[in-house]
């Protein structure tokens, strides 16, 4: 089996966005958009996060420093360095990493009451 | 890390279907299909999409043009030039655009009061 | 844009259920595990699908044969040739085509009246 | 038609999560994260699955032997030797294969008695 730490060192996701309203009980059933980052290395990653929104607008680079041998969970809702990004807008995102990740995007909406998941690979470049 | 813009030139989706009814305050709690077309390069894309059907209609194509460093959503629902798809029924989708993009495809469907989300990240052709 | 048809020929899906309960109206409400088949290009494209189970079981081969510029949605509830497969037991799919063609595997699970809708790409074997 | 086994023999998936609540009747209904692994090649594939956590604990591996020819169903909630991974907690995984396998993680959440289910492809390695 390889030593080398499985992931890729770029990836994009298309389809974000942060439901403003929820239902239930908080802080677990409130709306949000997470991204998890495995880093299954030996390395420190530094994974810089930019968005794209559709009026042009480019938030970030927020960097998610992910230590080796973890996963690091990130609510967009909670990103507030450099600044918080907008909600309630679609977005998309950019990450490129210092050391290759693995990457997912889960969104959880609870806006009427029955907590839709979703949950997509995100896409990784392969080159 | 890369100057290249992330993403690929061809896309397709397989499992299409917008339903016609739904429940829940419009428009946001409309039953829908969403295309997130994301650019994080510095050209604008050209993005033709064509869709087709399980009787042989061929649909499009449909462009789509996307901004550098920009995100567009687009409702499948929404298409109107050069005619309305069909909605109720299944069909593909292929995209093949100018530019390097990432796609998503998201589905609400709001039938049963319930909100379920579905999304998927296509399939990005490699070659 | 390229004229070769879009996709690969060997696809796998790992997760397949179909529950055995439903609720709502049938049949757009029942509970199903759904193909969808794109064949893109100009060629017929014979798919010869197996599945695979838990005690070691295997059905098929089923033949979908998918029409050029069309997309075939196929519930595997329906499938009867040669024979059945059983239902309300884990399998996975294996498909192998003639011509690239791209595949999605929907699920529509009503058991608790909530219609919960999950969809992946299912895997394309890029070798 | 290749006779080489589809599949590949590093996966992981990133964002993990086993809700500890449920509701709807057991065991079906029990909120669980699964993993399918498929096995479509003649040779007996030996999986090892290590858990990441977010506080840098590691768990595992988890020996799970796949036989030809078959799908192999894992429960995470139900992963006993060498210990039980811990719940409620978000982690990632890596699986390493003897052979080349399909992956796929799905998550019944059943929190709020909507069963949302989540299916996402996992990531392969392709090199």
């Amino acid at each position: 089996m390889s030593d080398e730490p499985i992931g890729k060192r770029r990836w994009s996701f298309a389809g974000g966005f942060v439901p403003v309203e929820s239902t239930g009980p908080e802080p677990e059933m409130v709306s949000h958009e997470k991204l998890a980052i495995v880093n299954a290395g030996d390395e420190m990653a530094t994974v810089e996060l930019t968005l794209h929104y559709e009026n042009g607008r480019v938030a970030g680079p927020y960097t998610l420093t992910t230590a080796p041998q973890r996963v690091r969970h990130v609510r967009v809702n909670d990103l507030i360095e450099p600044y918080a990004p907008p909600l309630g807008r679609a977005y998309s995102g950019v990450l490129e990493s210092t050391a290759p990740v693995v990457v997912q995007v889960t969104r959880q909406d609870t806006r009427q009451s029955e907590n839709a998941t979703m949950g997509t690979g995100a896409y990784a470049e392969s080159t």
